[in-house]
């Protein structure tokens, strides 16, 4: 049966999911989202999709899961691919995708939908400079990791990356430049260069360009 | 041999840990970070102790680990306990830690700090009523949940309970009143009422009492 994932192509959590699915060499679907007009929020979607509001939720057969890492660990658990090779890259895997979900992807996918999908004169100035400052502290802190490394965590693709990963690789601007940080750069160069790889545009229904 | 936690009581993220350890009936002791010192931002904490600048750090033995949900994963491997009773347990469990590391306890230690740890003249006011509406979401999404329930996951305290309970106990302002969400005060009183439960403050070292 094909595995359906709720999504739009705007999330970067969602691509955290997509991305696993794909590289993962899963039968699956992506089945639109209209989070801009307050899918999410809505009675429906909470009550029948994610009681937590939120883009992806997984759909296989009779099992609905949430939250991008838990999909993954779900893949994981069916392929063998992605979740390390034994109990203590588990469990590195786990601490850098809840690093991601505290202090990364959290501020970076907020910050970038603020700057850009908000109407100018509604944006929060402070917010998204307060984010800005914090979002520098946590570029640095994955940079420094990938010094010499290929890879968040072993020496081969995993989940950690495929999490981190999500908002880079979106065009509009929240103070990420690749230029920057050598060593983030090298390592989506790493990703990106995956056989089966997709820009979340590609991989997901929706864009920007589809509301301008 | 005594395992170690670095911590401090300020720390909600720390509480995580130390309440999973202290209920897990491990012979372990609290280490003091400086964090209002800047301990966790200096180069030695980063090189030796976690290269994320955050508490709390286990050590155990060679093991050191950081992240709270993935020492109570680590903790749970060892006892059995709070982990779930199975797979779908498990990721249950997951899904609620990781929405309370990227839209609760990261929001509500941050709203806590500004409110509380910052001169009342560097504090961010549009960040905190930013953060504030945030929180008002996560409170509502966690009551409709614990409608009818003891327990986030299954019917007995689970690591769910010790992640999503971590700020909820402080004394200091930032927009929780348990008199606003009856089955979330419901629910702290089971978790307070389990036999071993003490306060962050009366289980780590450090208080703003101390500062003060």
């Amino acid at each position: 049966m094909t595995i359906k994932l709720y999504c739009f192509g705007e999330s970067g959590h969602s691509y955290k999911a997509a991305l696993a699915l794909e590289l993962g060499g899963f039968d699956w679907e992506p089945v639109k989202v209209d989070f801009f007009a307050g899918e999410t929020r809505g009675e429906d979607y909470r009550g029948t999709k994610n009681e937590m509001g939120e883009a992806p939720v997984l759909i296989d057969g009779d099992v609905t899961l949430t939250q991008s890492s838990v999909i993954q660990d779900y893949l994981s658990e069916k392929t063998g691919k992605f979740g390390g090779k034994d109990a203590a890259e588990r469990r590195e895997i786990l601490r850098w995708q809840f690093w991601d979900n505290h202090k990364f992807s959290s501020v970076a996918g907020m910050t970038r939908f603020l700057m850009n999908f908000l109407p100018e004169d509604k944006q929060p100035k402070e917010v998204i400079g307060f984010n800005l400052g914090r979002l520098k502290g946590a570029y640095d802190i994955l940079n420094k990791h990938l010094e010499g490394r290929d890879w968040i965590v072993g020496d081969s693709l995993t989940n950690a990356d495929l999490t981190c990963c999500s908002y880079l690789y979106y065009p509009e601007p929240f103070g990420f430049d690749r230029a920057d940080w050598p060593n983030i750069d090298r390592w989506l160069t790493n990703i990106s260069e995956t056989p089966g790889w997709k820009h979340p545009y590609d991989l997901m229904p929706g864009s920007p360009a589809d509301r301008a």
